[in-house]
């Protein structure tokens, strides 16, 4: 449905362009004639109805899409909240999951030291990446499939789940094989063809807002993974690009509420990234448990001033164990928990 | 202080313009020669240092200002947190103080129950606008002196102390005689005059943050009224634009912490406008409680529908109650407090 | 008139509420039912619609406002182009009005010296600020009432209009006395007590655009002004703030065709501001030209290392004089001109 | 090379921990001692330097890039600017370049009927799209590889080069058997895997900045083509996203003179996109010219109100014809041309 409203002047002959071609397409029309304006409501039967067109038509000032561009990431879609496990921990339920990790894989020993770190410190699943989208060229990429192979044997250790990205869509099989939850991150948040590939993988997917997209985007991003009947998709707020540069990014807090009423899936947290420096990460983690979130998403890194990407934003295991526990007490003072 | 970068390929004539000209501005300069370029670090007694000028020399390719631009307002300046008391709370503190009422005084009766239901549910402020700045000629500019008178009344009856907006310099004497605390609208966060004329009145003073201001601004902005002697300001976050229009702004959780870090002035947060739609004011002020806000300030109306301004994002008294005792626990999750 | 868009499930009865908060407010209902969603039109006689209370009601998904809020701004209140005389020169008309001179006032020579040649070059108004919005307290603020002299006595000598900035309503008359044109800041933009000041002197007036301020806000601040009686009014387009800081501001470039087709009013560009560099400030200026300004305002200084403001923006006469000659061939290839 | 800022109390310590860090590098260091504050100067040998570390040492207030983080890009790896042909046109030289066609490839008809229409108006590159990134899964994607077989029939017919998107790594083969010119749309600047599948396929390739991109990042990303040998790369700039709605996106057109100061790379502008409504394309296309642009891509469709995509921002054929001959006087009255 949509609604076109007509210019001060338009002319009889212009209106009756519109409504012909709105019923041509097959659409229902009801016209609403005011003394300064006329509005003429276009009503569909589910298929999409092309608002450019309309734009295009003489006469027209401007037409409001009234339907949701979303189906089936929407409430109205699935009113009830969407849970479910990840390994031993249930996520979009009472309990909040934590996820924690180095930004990047950087050997064996880096990767073990703080997967011990993280489990003994709290977290549910192991983050890490393997394969890094970076601004340069001349920086450093990742280790790849050796990084993905010590996620693994840290999963073996710990008996944590393991999630990290992946970057393109033939490298989706090999990501598959070695993680458990794949992440797409905020550059590839309108990467359609990775969407459709991590949609297929039938894998659990966090999906990252990208640093300039609306809302209503990135619900449209999760609705192409669930249109392939992928229904294990969560949302995760990392920060917007604003004018402010004190901090790496905006964080939209706001976004977590709207998304959770907007849709019935997961919300994550992502204060790492949303602040970009380690000081401010603490206040925006316990703001985000506070605001409603699912789960976290924390980048800890045991000798953060030699990591080889995000040092500045990660925090020491010591920090993060105490950043656990004052989350906890948020969250229960809220009705929710974290589970240990 | 500040460090001149000079091109890549700038002559010996260039760098020794760049040194003449701070040297007979009066300052002391190092020059630091790499293999690729020369920075040249002005070292200044604490004069401000003109960086335009600079920029517009030969050869240089990019100033960087070193010291921050503020001074009193800076926890270099003042490391301990600043704390004052309005009325009978002290704000800074441990404990958390509350300002509540409607956006705008409507009526004498609608202002006296809504002083009544927000000191009944926990409020320690009373707010409330007489004059109102609008971005329509057309649209209810407030009620003015007689807006003042009703907020005096509310005072008396409920032992609250007011805060209440000034617009202009020539008001400020007039606000002064009925309010307690003077708020500084986000339009006027550079209005220069009526700084100094906030900063003369000795009043304390709320100063929120431009809606595209950066933190740096808004702390200059407060230098402004503190370098008249007064030292009683809050400042106050209540969302800045961005290209996110779900909600009426984005709530910029983390200036609170990054003001709290550069800053000892206390901080309030302003989850009213940083939302814009009350169904989102409630996880917006829990996020700011545990973000580390020293205060809240909320719009409550007792008849929403009817309000003349802002009421999409008013809460009813009911529902203000309850989520005063939901701050309350997550302040105490994080040993701070809301007293009664 | 607006839009009332109900949500999908809305009951009958939060229908009929709608409908009776509409009727009972004065105004006439359409309403169109669709099979997925309602729609009620809420049609007024021209008093201001309060939109925030519909969205408060129950069962209203959105509301959407038709009607413009401006006016007297609007092409639909007047059609054809607003002119008026500066001086000899028309603005809004077919030729293009050149507005040039130093950031700040500085000194009676300094003024004298760029009067002369900006008006040699082939400027037609002077432009200089007297009073200076700084942010920061330890920075130049200005000559004061001195500068205002200096201008007065450089329009006596070369017979260019003056126009000048006014920051607060007490200084409106004062500023009168001295000058042409009065300038409006960005940062005053929204400072309605100095709006209706400016409205009532009857003086021309250059509104700049608000740093962050919506296009539409813009308009209604003209309309302040305008709904004063004085018609006189010229909008300035110089840069917004984004994300994108390598130049000062983002010259929104769009805006001028959009204002144009907007309203009535002479747009002017400021390419100075707009891009913060004296570098681009060229092919901002004849970008402006090319999309259809009226005018432009461009800061001209004679020793710009020496300047105490804005020296990295200002161009030197040399250049600004060849720029002229550029943008009036740029005019003349459009069929405007830049008169001598 | 970088500039490490210390904090004001820093001690001897923290100073020495971060020579040390520098040295172990295998950096150099240069040590500036101020009165209030101490600033380190690393000097590298070409090797990356990690930034983020640095501002986790201890102590350290600040950490400032000074070289450019692109190279091959830049202006000083290559100061004369880039040309190359497009068939029998040279980009980047004194003649501007034209691409010109429809959003989408929606039919073999259409096409044809389209590019013969934009040829006969002064075009000398068709564009179209065959792979669509749409934000909804429900709305058109592109008639795939039947597109781009319309494409090459229509340059068979016409003599004009085809330009079209190209959307992930793996389509890249394809997509070069009938295409002679590749896009990178904005969602996909970043988006590594497609780039260096394009840098390996040495067609020239046009490369649109991304919606929330700054300048540097935008060239940060030619780097990454430019590092697999393929030198014909143009930089495309589309408007990007702020707080403005009015138009679809806001035009940077600081951006056009910056990219060419910055970068020998020619630089095309997509007015069409940069505003998202025909009535504004022709002022932004202006623009585009008076600052500079080396060409220009324009949608054209002949039937707008039919258009499967885009139709509010595309021009009809008579529109842009009158539109190119608008350009070409602006061009000619700034020494550059469009050639026939």
């Amino acid at each position: 449905m949509m609604i076109v409203i007509m210019k001060a002047h338009a002319t009889m002959r212009e209106k009756s362009a519109v409504i012909a071609w709105a019923e041509d397409a097959g659409f229902k029309v009801h016209l609403s004639e005011g003394d300064e304006q006329t509005i003429i409501g276009v009503i569909g039967d589910g298929r999409p109805l092309n608002r450019e067109q309309a734009e295009r038509l003489p006469g027209v000032e401007r037409v409001v899409p009234v339907l949701k561009p979303f189906k089936i990431a929407s409430r109205e879609f699935k009113p009830e909240k969407t849970t479910f496990m990840l390994g031993e921990h249930e996520v979009g339920g009472k309990g909040l999951i934590i996820m924690a990790g180095p930004c990047s894989v950087e050997s064996r020993s880096q990767l073990l030291e703080t997967a011990h770190a993280v489990k003994e410190a709290g977290a549910h699943i192991l983050r890490g990446g393997a394969f890094k989208p970076r601004s340069s060229p001349y920086s450093f990429q990742g280790l790849g499939e050796e990084g993905l192979k010590y996620l693994a044997e840290a999963r073996e250790q710990t008996g944590m789940p393991v999630i990290t990205e992946v970057m393109e869509p033939a490298m989706v099989p090999l990501v598959c094989e070695y993680a458990d939850i794949l992440q797409i991150g905020a550059r590839n948040m309108q990467n359609y063809a990775l969407l459709h590939a991590v949609g297929e993988s039938q894998h659990p997917v966090l999906l990252k807002r990208g640093m300039s997209s609306l809302i209503e985007e990135w619900l449209m991003s999760a609705e192409y993974i669930l249109s392939h009947g992928n229904g294990r998709v969560m949302l995760c707020e990392r920060g917007i690009r604003t004018f402010e540069t004190y901090t790496r990014n905006t964080f939209d807090i706001n976004a977590i509420a709207v998304a959770k009423h907007l849709s019935h899936l997961p919300v994550i947290a992502d204060p790492s990234h949303a602040t970009g420096k380690w000081e401010y990460v603490s206040a925006a983690a316990k703001a985000s448990v506070a605001a409603g979130a699912d789960g976290l998403i924390i980048e800890v890194h045991p000798h953060p001033t030699e990591a080889l990407s995000d040092g500045a934003q990660s925090l020491k295991p010591k920090r993060f164990a105490q950043l656990v526990q004052e989350m906890k007490r948020v969250a229960q003072a809220l009705d929710r928990d974290i589970e240990s």
